[in-house]
């Protein structure tokens, strides 16, 4: 397999989800312009990233939604569910759980921790609280090989050593500071806090003044 | 004032909450490599961000703690409180508002929108709901200028015409789609399940093979 870009990747994540949607629409057909419009991208860009699925449409009826759906899939997942833990259950926590339950049949939350004794042993948001000191019995039980971070600022890098050497090989860090992780393991950033603040910074801002305009058109390569 | 980079804005946001913590830890200088080192910085960028501020730290002691946090304050708040409305309360939409409730004194949000008539006219984890027709009459009333869109795929860009159209000048997007805004309106994405996607997928590859290492160092970058 060649390589792609994390922006590719990115992409192909939005086009799966404008797919779903056109399917509950009763769409059996999109062309690239109009997947293109969806996502933010350009008729170009959805062609070339569909080209490394090896999956090409017909010129006449643009690409199928159901086979280029499952295409992805078959490109995006794994073959078995991979099972994901969240560490860290408060509000962000109990928000991400709630949030991410039954989204993606090929990513399963099977465990969350905390060491509030408050929290541990009970389901939560439907799914099990495990105290700390089990994480890496519990991630090894299950094979996890994914974990979301929602853990206090001053957690953050000893919760990711416990979660790498673990075996954890991705991580979704939802703390705000920066994790270093050993080479191989992958690790995606969402810091809420920092992108409401810098909204509130710029909407203050004049447009003919010191902030250039920032459409929301690099959406699906960040 | 001259012009500040996204990136400045994003770190400065990261060292308030640095600072924050250093405080509730009891300390009362920091030197810049001690924030670097907790922002995944480096030192130079550290000095250079906060040169913005027109604050200077002192060659011995370093910054004091609470002075930088109020001169980031100074910098990166309005003077008033901003108002921010939220659309679409579903499981993302009481996410956010639990996240956030009381999280920063000078960014309030004040009121949240839906359709579903389950929803409006309740007070919804702290935040009272009205109908999508009040949306304008709600965020004139209260001058809001901030919008937090948490609505479905389909919705997007017609939510976004409706916010922009009653005045507000700065989006948090957290739906998938690329949503296009006038001039001098400035758009945040978050994309949290193309995030998990991309971790899933990277988390199968081997790092000898296509994938290069990403540490998470361009945190405060992004």
């Amino acid at each position: 397999m060649e390589r792609v870009s994390e922006k590719t990747i990115g992409r192909l994540s939005l086009y799966r989800r404008v797919m779903d949607k056109l399917a509950r629409e009763g769409r059996d057909y999109a062309f690239s312009h109009e997947i293109a419009h969806m996502s933010g991208a350009t008729p170009d860009q959805v062609r070339r990233d569909i080209m490394v699925l090896g999956y090409s449409g017909s010129p006449n009826r643009g690409y199928s939604v159901g086979e280029l759906s499952k295409s992805i899939g078959e490109f995006l997942d794994d073959l078995d569910v991979q099972n994901v833990v969240l560490v860290g259950v408060g509000n962000l926590g109990r928000a991400i759980l709630s949030y991410f339950a039954g989204k993606r049949p090929k990513l399963s939350i099977i465990a969350c921790f905390d060491n509030d004794s408050e929290k541990t042993g009970r389901v939560i948001n439907g799914c099990r609280c495990y105290p700390m000191s089990q994480l890496q019995d519990v991630i090894n039980e299950n094979n996890a090989s994914i974990a979301i971070m929602a853990v206090p600022f001053s957690a953050s890098q000893e919760v990711a050593d416990r979660l790498t050497h673990s075996g954890i090989k991705g991580i979704l860090n939802f703390t705000p500071v920066s994790i270093k992780v050993p080479h191989g393991t992958y690790v995606e950033d969402i810091d809420m806090t920092m992108a409401l603040e810098k909204v509130a910074f710029y909407s203050r801002q004049k447009p003919q003044g010191q902030v250039l305009e920032r459409r929301s058109n690099d959406k699906a390569g960040h």
